[in-house]
C-alpha cells in the first residue's frame, strides 16, 4: 500500500507499467517535460477529448468547433501580447553559467529569513517585478547577497527577459524566411478566425467557438509529471457576447463547467473554485477550477472574462474591422468574450488520480490486494473484456462470437491465457468496467458470467444481453 | 458551371465560403502553405480521423493506438536518417538572391529542349543526384547556361543541402538548451515506443500500432491548397511481423487499405495503385494508393514494407536491444514492419473533391442549379437539419422537441429563417444528408417532411421515426 506521500509516485509507475504514459523518447533517455501516451493512455485521452468536444459542440446549438494550425502569422503574438509579455525575468551567474528565474531565486532566499524579513523582501520584489525594474531586481539580489547554489558567488549578469515561446524558421528561401512561433495557447486561433466563422456560419451573438489542440511553452521549471509539460493539449472555448452581458455569461459558464466535471461522477469534495487574486490585463473576472491532486489543490481549468481585449488588439494590428452587427439592437460592436480553458493532459491526470485505488482484500485466511482504476465507464479505454475459461471445448469460438457482436459498438479485449482471477486483476489495473467469462455452462444454457470492476461482484446473464448491458452503462 | 480546368478553384472557394477551410491567419494576409479548418471542416476532418481510428484499432484486436509527442529526442532523427538525408540540394543565384531546388531548376530548363536533349540532360542530372555530386550539378547548370528567371544571370553559389525539418530550441538554460526538431513524420514515435507497447500491452507478433498526429515539413514548393502543407496530419499504422512473412502481410494490407477507401462508397474508378519505381533505402516493397484529383492522379496513401530498418537503427543508436521473443518458434528477432501511411488532409481533400458537384436543375420554364456535397453520410459534419416551416404557431417548439431527441445521438442543425428551398440549398452546400421540415400538418398527425440531399426527394414520415432513420443511415 502506498502512503499519501508516495501515492503520486505510485500513479506515475502505474501509468508506465500499464501502457498509459511513457517518458518521451525513453530509449534515448527521454526528453525533459515531454511525454508519450501509450496504448491505454491514448484511448483514455481520446475519450476525454471526445467527451468534451461533444458536450461543447454537438450538445450546444450555438457553439461550433474549429481546428486551426499550430503555426500562425507572427503578428498574432504581437497583438496578443505574447511577444512582449509572455516571458520571465532571468539572471545568470557568471561563474557557474547557471540561469535562474529571478523570482525563484529571491523566493528561495526568503525561505531562509525570518517571517518579517521574508515578507519585506518579497514585497519589494513584487513591486520591482510589477514595474519591470530589472536594474532594481539585480540590485536587490546583490544587496541581499543572494548567491548561486552552484558557484556560491554573487557574480551576476544583468536581469533579462526570457520568452517562453518556441520559435522556428518558416520558408526555405533566405530572403523570405521568417521567424514564427509554436502557439503557446489555442485561443488566438479562434480570435483570428472570429469573422470567418461568424460570417460563413451565419452565427448570431451570443455564440461560441471551441477548439482542441497542441500548444507549446518552453517552461523553465517543468515538472510534476504531465501536470506541466512543454508540449501539451488544450481544450478551449471562446464565447462571444454582447458588451455589458459578460458578467452573467461568466457566471453561467463557471457553473456549467463545474457541472461538466461533476457529470463524470468524480467526488465533488475534490473540486473547488479559486478566484484570481490579480487579474490579467485583459480580464475583468477570472476563476480557476481546482482539483485536489495528490500534490495538492491545483488548477485544471480556467474561466476568464476576457472583455474585448483580443478582438480589439487583432483589429488594431491587422487594420481590419472585427465587428459584429447585432440586428436585435441595431448596433455594431466588438463582442466581449468568456473563455473556458482546460488542459487535456491535466484532465487526464485528474481522471487517473481520482480513479486510482489500492485495495486491501485480505481475509483472515489470506493476504490479498488489488490496484484498480475506477474510471468512469464512458471514459475507460476498454469497455469489455471477454475470456474463454479454457482454450478448448469450443469456448474460444463462443468468445469470438461475442467479440464479433460487440466490437463494432465499443472497445473489447480478448484474452485466453492465465487463470481467470489473474485476467480480472489485469483488467482492474487498466480500468475495464466489465469482464465476461465464457465457460462450459455457456454451451448448455447460453449464459455467461459478468464481473463488475468496482464491486468485484459476479452474476450470470444470457450472452445475448451482454452488448446492451454494456451499451447502457457507457451511454 | 465550372469547367474541368477551374473545378479545383471552385472547390477551394467553396471550402472557404462554407466554413470548411480558411487560409491560416488570414486577417494577417495568411501564412504560406498553412491552413485552418473552419466549423464544417473541423467536424469533417474529425469524422474522417475517427473513422480511420475505429477501423484500425477498435475493429482489429491486434492493433493498438498510441499518441506520442511531436517533440522527440534529436537522436531519433539521426537514427531514422532524416538529419542526413531528409533534404533537397539547393542553389542560390548571387545576383537575385533567389534560391532554387536544383532538380526543379534543371527540369525547368529541360522543358525548353528537344526531347532527346532533355532526356540526356535529365539522365545526367539523375546520376549526379544519385551520387550526391554537388560540384557536378553546379557544373551541369553552368555548362547548360541555365539562368535565374529573376536576374537572368548564371552567377550561382555552390550547391548545398537544405534540410526540410523545422528546428527549435528546447530548454531555457543556455548550457542545457538543445536543438530539437518538429517531427517530419509520426512513424518514428511508434518505433521508439515499440518495446514499451509490446511489453506493457503483452502484444504478440503479428500486431500493429496506430497513431494520428501532426507532422511538419519546411517544403520549398508548397502549393495545391491542402495537398502539400508545411503543417499536416498523418494517420499511420506500423504492423510488426515475423521476418520472412513481410511479403504476404504487405499484400494483405495493400488490399485491406484499398477496401477501406472503397467502404466510403467513393467511385472505385478514381483509385489506382502505383508501385514505387525506385525503392527507399529501407523498403523491400512499396506502393501508393493514388486518387484522381481534379489536378490529376496523386498519392493519398502509401503502403511500405520497411523491413527491420527502423528498429535496427534505433537499436544501434540507443544501444538498447529492441527484439521480440517469438514463443511459437523459440527465436529472438527484430520484427519486420509493414507501414500504412495516409495523409489526413489529403484524405479530406479527396472526400471533398469526390463529393463536390455542380448540378443543372433547369427546366424549360426556369433556369436553376445547385452545388451539393455528396459526402458519405457517416462523414458529413451535420447529419440532420431541422426546420420549422414558419416561426409561429408552435412549429419552432415542435422542431426543438425533435432537436432535443436527436442531438445527443448525432449533429443536428436548427434554422427558422428564410424560405425552405433556400434552407435546403444551404444544407446541400455543406453536405447535410437529411433535412426535416415541421409544418402545420405535423401538429395534426405527427408527420414531418424528410428531404434527401442526393435525390432531393421528399416524403412524409412520422416525426417519431426520424431519429432511427438517421441512425440507420449513418451507422
Amino acid at each position: 500500500m502506498s502512503t499519501d506521500q508516495n501515492i503520486f509516485q505510485a500513479i506515475i509507475s502505474h501509468c508506465k507499467e500499464y501502457g498509459f504514459i511513457f517518458q518521451s523518447s525513453e530509449i534515448y533517455d527521454g526528453l525533459s517535460a515531454v511525454y508519450d501516451y501509450g496504448q491505454n493512455g491514448a484511448q483514455l485521452k481520446k475519450n476525454i477529448r471526445d467527451y468534451w468536444w461533444k458536450s461543447m459542440t454537438q450538445l450546444h446549438e450555438n457553439i461550433v468547433g474549429i481546428d486551426a494550425a499550430i503555426f500562425m502569422h507572427p503578428t498574432t503574438w504581437k497583438a496578443s501580447g505574447h511577444v512582449d509579455n509572455f516571458s520571465d525575468p532571468m539572471i545568470d551567474n557568471k561563474d557557474s553559467n547557471k540561469r535562474y528565474r529571478v523570482d525563484h531565486l529571491i523566493e528561495g532566499h526568503a525561505e531562509k529569513l525570518s517571517e518579517a524579513d521574508a515578507a519585506a523582501l518579497l514585497a519589494t520584489m513584487d513591486k520591482l517585478l510589477a514595474d519591470n525594474d530589472f536594474a532594481g531586481l539585480k540590485q536587490l539580489i546583490e544587496d541581499n547577497k543572494i548567491a548561486c547554489s552552484v558557484s556560491g558567488t554573487v557574480n551576476w549578469t544583468d536581469v533579462r527577459q526570457f520568452n517562453l515561446m518556441f520559435s522556428t524558421q518558416l520558408g526555405s528561401v533566405t530572403d523570405e524566411a521568417s521567424e514564427i512561433y509554436l502557439r503557446p495557447e489555442t485561443a488566438q486561433g479562434i480570435f483570428v478566425n472570429f469573422l470567418n466563422v461568424q460570417k460563413t456560419g451565419r452565427m448570431k451573438v451570443p455564440f461560441g467557438i471551441a477548439q482542441v489542440g497542441k500548444a507549446f511553452r518552453n517552461e523553465i521549471v517543468a515538472r510534476q509529471f504531465i501536470f506541466r509539460m512543454r508540449e501539451f493539449e488544450q481544450m478551449e472555448m471562446q464565447f462571444f457576447v454582447r458588451p455589458g452581458t459578460q458578467k452573467e455569461w461568466y457566471e453561467k459558464w463557471k457553473e456549467e463547467r463545474m457541472q461538466w466535471h461533476l457529470s463524470l461522477g468524480i467526488d465533488p469534495s475534490k473540486y473547488r473554485f479559486k478566484d484570481h487574486v490579480k487579474l490579467a490585463h485583459y480580464a475583468d473576472a477570472a476563476v480557476d477550477i481546482e482539483f485536489d491532486f495528490p500534490i495538492g489543490f491545483k488548477e485544471v481549468e480556467g474561466i476568464h472574462s476576457r472583455t474585448d481585449f483580443d478582438l480589439t488588439q487583432h483589429q488594431q494590428f491587422s487594420r481590419k474591422k472585427i465587428q459584429y452587427f447585432d440586428t436585435e439592437i441595431n448596433q455594431n460592436y466588438v463582442p466581449y468574450v468568456i473563455e473556458t480553458s482546460i488542459g487535456l493532459d491535466r484532465m487526464f491526470l485528474l481522471v487517473i488520480c481520482s480513479a486510482y485505488a489500492e485495495e486491501d482484500l485480505s481475509t483472515p485466511e489470506k493476504q490479498d490486494s488489488r490496484v484498480v482504476l475506477r474510471l468512469p465507464a464512458k471514459l475507460a479505454p476498454t469497455k469489455l473484456a471477454i475470456f474463454p475459461l479454457t482454450k478448448k471445448d469450443g469456448l474460444p469460438e463462443l468468445a469470438q462470437q461475442l467479440m464479433t457482436e460487440c466490437k463494432p459498438h465499443f472497445y473489447c479485449f480478448y484474452e485466453e491465457k492465465d487463470a481467470i482471477g489473474k485476467r480480472y486483476r489485469r483488467q482492474d489495473a487498466v480500468g475495464t468496467p466489465f469482464c465476461v467469462t465464457i465457460d462450459h455452462q455457456t454451451k448448455e444454457d447460453g449464459t455467461v458470467t459478468i464481473r463488475y470492476r468496482d464491486t468485484m461482484e459476479q452474476e450470470r446473464i444470457p450472452m445475448s444481453e451482454v452488448k446492451n448491458l454494456v451499451l447502457n452503462k457507457i451511454a
